[in-house]
């Protein structure tokens, strides 16, 4: 679903602002990289009040973790096929996707840029991070439930997301298949 | 060795203009972030014509790339210990105290947005990368023609340095010994 999509969605008015919302703010971190705009002119380019802003995310920082998660679990919703491995090759295939598409280091940036300014910002990527851990692991616990060896979410983030993020953060992509495969094969 | 110990080293009039312009643009990026200032603000504030910096660097992009490999150079010397385990145990350690300590996000953002922002800064950067996978190569060659099982450099990249990377850069530090310990006896 793409943000015209969210847009053209019936679901009244607060779901309309919500896409009119998080598209403004993806517009201006495309245009301007984060931190370099303000409440005042996301809602100038949503059409909305900045009080209607405020009272729904309480900050720039919140709304800027929440266009994040929203964007991530759109992107990359938790697979559930019956087996772990092919849970996370399926997982790390969608990331590996998201974050070398044309928003993917945005996303990644904004994850990073919100853990570094200190305050709201660590608590909104805490927040974000929390949110994604936590769908992380019920998709551990499943396997494990199953009778699975399963390996840490925290071992996932080490040796399956860390090693993608990085070699797109450093430019040293495309993130291929056999690569993708070879980290989860290598946790498993 | 500090910034101020490289300012009074002899050396004549070259080195002392490279560690005041390193100064300089250390400074600049502590205050202001990477990419919010110019040629001529580092020249000013380290006392030298902006000819002096174009003529010795070519751009602000590779000054910035020297600049990193400098202090990466100088924090994170490859150790030689005689054993793969114990260099890389001496490597990981050193890299979690510089990026954990009080410069050393700087250089992690600095090379993620030198890699980030296309044209001069991506050469930068992966001359940057190049320089220090070749110290990291020279450390698993010598292990190799001692006999020993030796990992990729890029294995190193992805299980050593990205996991260390992505906690820092997420706020989730501090990185204990065990923990980095722990990522050098699972790649060995």
């Amino acid at each position: 679903m793409n943000d015209q999509d969210r847009v053209r969605r019936p679901g009244g008015r607060s779901a309309r602002v919500g896409a009119q919302v998080h598209q403004a703010v993806t517009g201006l971190i495309n245009e301007r990289g984060y931190g370099n705009f303000t409440v005042g002119e996301v809602a100038a380019r949503a059409g909305v009040a900045d009080s209607s802003i405020y009272r729904r995310w309480g900050s720039l920082e919140s709304l800027l973790s929440d266009v994040a998660l929203t964007r991530l679990n759109a992107q990359s919703p938790m697979p559930d096929t019956g087996s772990l491995a092919d849970d996370l090759r399926t997982y790390a295939a969608q990331v590996a996707r998201e974050i070398t598409g044309p928003d993917g280091l945005l996303l990644v940036r904004l994850a990073v840029a919100l853990s570094s300014d200190g305050g709201q910002g660590l608590r909104a990527a805490d927040e974000l991070r929390a949110d994604r851990t936590r769908q992380l692991q019920s998709m551990l616990d499943r396997a494990r439930d199953r009778g699975e060896r399963t390996p840490d979410a925290l071992d996932v983030l080490d040796h399956i997301l860390a090693p993608m993020y990085i070699r797109v953060l450093f430019g040293m992509v495309p993130l291929t298949p056999e690569y993708v495969d070879g980290l989860v094969d290598r946790l498993l």
